[in-house]
């Protein structure tokens, strides 16, 4: 799928607002509510959690997704019981988390977690449109190594049966980020005497593990060992 | 805070157990619910991803937590509405999910992702005994850079009462595991052609920036150098 069909797709549906729910209310200086921020962490990330209410409490689960313009699709088998509840146009919340760093100030207070996030409100509906459906599938897997539809063979016509897919419509969106050191009391600075500072955390990949019982030998493609988490 | 100190207030609380919420229907053969995993999982992790219902609707939110023997402990500031909502003992759930890798199969249909995951289903309580807050406190610290609770500063009144503490009692805990390669169809196998593989993720911590404004130069500690996630 091309950037520009991406687009189309996404452009089927309305655009983002804040609400009161998405508005900021702890340490509003660390909000970001403009589309670029938004976007930039939805796109870097590729797990989910997304959770929902039943009548026995709320439910979190992790999920792979994929953002479409102004859309995120998340998948799973047809029979998955948390994507038939929340495909039924119930409320649903979704939070996309990077973590960047550890913080370690001088007072235990102070410490913190650098990291990005985006919350979303929204509500999803199922994928019954077979063309979407596809669209949707192939974001889903180049969504996690961009490149790599090209190369897999698509979903046939069972596999497409057999797989439920959600549309999640953006309601309302923000982002919260920390980034940098710690912000500790100019007492404990001036005090002295304790290490401070901040380590950044970075998601490497390792060297590629090849699944060839037949000894085919097949290069590594490129879009894997090109593949870097965070900001690939 | 010593192990044993972590274990004496984590006795307090009562077992974990599995009901059926907490029993994964998808792929069960991923699924563990022994005291091991889960509790591993819980460890190595320092980020989870707390729901609950509202009026409104479901909310999910990332925060930092601590395992302490059978319980978890979030924190925030006293004024956050979250956990102020949450430490009125209204069911939760929480997530903590470790990728650990991609998993590209020859098929787009069986592309995965490898982790290691818990979800707790829950309900909080806001802990007002000064003890056990300042003992919660240093263990979300220590759960973030084990060791680092001993060096730095711990909070005083005044920052004890600008904290809310909650205490989660897990009612229903299981984990949800997948690592490995690809799980290809024979046919996709036998056809070849198509790189197939696993790519490990790892998160690794980049060189320590140091905070200091007065020029002490103080040597980084050994607990920053050895922090490793995972598998710390």
């Amino acid at each position: 799928m091309t950037p520009e069909d991406r687009a189309a797709i996404g452009a089927r549906r309305p655009p983002w607002r804040t609400g009161r729910r998405s508005t900021v209310r702890r340490l509003p200086e660390r909000a970001a509510y403009d589309r670029e921020t938004v976007e930039a962490i939805l796109d870097e990330g590729f797990v989910c959690h997304v959770a929902f209410s039943t009548e026995e409490g709320p439910v979190v689960l992790p999920t792979a997704y994929a953002r479409v313009g102004e859309v995120l699709y998340l998948h799973g088998a047809a029979a998955n019981h948390a994507l038939r509840t929340i495909g039924g146009g119930i409320p649903i919340c979704l939070a996309v988390t990077l973590v960047d760093g550890l913080v370690l100030a001088r007072s235990a207070f102070h410490h913190s977690v650098n990291y990005r996030s985006v919350v979303v409100y929204g509500h999803a509906e199922e994928v019954r449109d077979p063309v979407e459906k596809r669209a949707a599938l192939d974001a889903v897997v180049d969504q996690i190594v961009p490149g790599r539809v090209a190369d897999a063979r698509g979903p046939s016509d069972s596999e497409l049966r057999a797989t439920r897919v959600v549309r999640v419509t953006i309601d309302e969106a923000s982002a919260k980020c920390r980034a940098g050191g710690p912000k500790d009391d100019a007492e404990d600075v001036e005090q002295g005497g304790i290490w401070a500072g901040h380590l950044p955390l970075t998601v490497v990949p390792g060297t590629p593990v090849p699944d060839d019982p037949r000894g085919e030998r097949l290069a590594v493609p490129g879009y894997v060992v090109r593949t870097q988490r965070p900001g690939r």
